[in-house]
């Protein structure tokens, strides 16, 4: 008698790994501790390049392979050379896509297919704050807006609930939301 | 006589044109209002793209051209297939930009020269907050970290004080760690 491995994708995620990797976190949850990193170089003016080699996780260090490389620039109009996104825009992409795969896994947990899912996503920031011009007014972003647009096999009536696990789940969603402490120093 | 056009750049900015925007600004606040966006589709399994083409800002609607495209996966330890930077790779890359941005800006006001910047990020996540096997543990990231190499014309024990023109005036640093509200919506 021969056993079948039985693959099953769901969202295009293979759930028996899921379930595989969730099971073995809970067996020893230091598995699940993660550490992502970076480095990055100024390059001129608005110019800068983040390089994306190894991540910690699993209980041991992983290397990307390839690596990945960012690239970060301004529009001209404020003072860059328009060449490449510029870091809020960077941030949009994150809690956007983030919110977006916390929908993918936590469907395919429940055994939910997605069809199409697409979104648009707004920030607002007042520059006054970034140029130092107005004390009360932060630098950071005000408000953030993701509308999404999802088929599902899901009653439509369900929709809002499948579209929750998203903010529920993201840890980028959690981050921006809840705030998260950022250490900045030197390492001359 | 001919009047000779003066451009002095420092830190690779256009200095008088910052000056400019920001005397703008002072006589027009609602210049200062900036909205950045992005269109995202999902694509399989831990795939997304964002396009991000056009963005508000100076009172007008501006294009960015070529337009850019950021591409989402995971490795496949997390059941991706390893292609591109995950959300919260994403997420490091914009906060390390854009502190990294506020000083030269900040230092190029100030009229302080940078001759070399670089620096390293980490970020700590438990994944037991994504997977929901813990609702004490969040979902997002316990600590950032970011480690900074500056060579600057400034004596070494100014360097602090430079480097902390980022964390003041940093977009998305400010966003995180003050956290900022993020609207989820169906618009189906």
């Amino acid at each position: 008698m021969q056993q079948v491995a039985i693959t099953q994708k769901v969202n295009g995620l293979e759930v028996a790994q899921l379930f595989e990797t969730i099971d073995a976190i809970k067996q020893a949850p230091n598995l699940a501790d993660f550490k992502f990193r970076l480095a990055n170089k100024w390059i001129d003016g608005t110019r800068n390049r983040s390089q994306i080699t190894n991540f910690y996780g699993v209980g041991q260090e992983n290397k990307h392979e390839p690596e990945f490389v960012l690239d970060t620039d301004e529009p001209p109009l404020l003072l860059g050379t328009g060449q490449y996104p510029n870091p809020v825009e960077y941030l949009l992409h994150a809690v956007t896509a983030c919110v977006t795969g916390a929908i993918v896994y936590h469907a395919a947990a429940r055994g939910i297919h997605i069809q199409e899912m697409e979104s648009r996503t707004e920030g607002e920031v007042d520059l006054r704050g970034f140029l130092g011009l107005d004390n009360n007014i932060r630098p950071g972003l005000e408000k953030l807006r993701i509308k999404f647009k999802i088929k599902a096999d899901v009653p439509d009536e369900r929709l809002a609930e499948l579209l929750q696990l998203g903010p529920k789940y993201s840890p980028v969603f959690d981050t921006i939301t809840r705030s998260a402490p950022v250490e900045v120093g030197l390492d001359n």
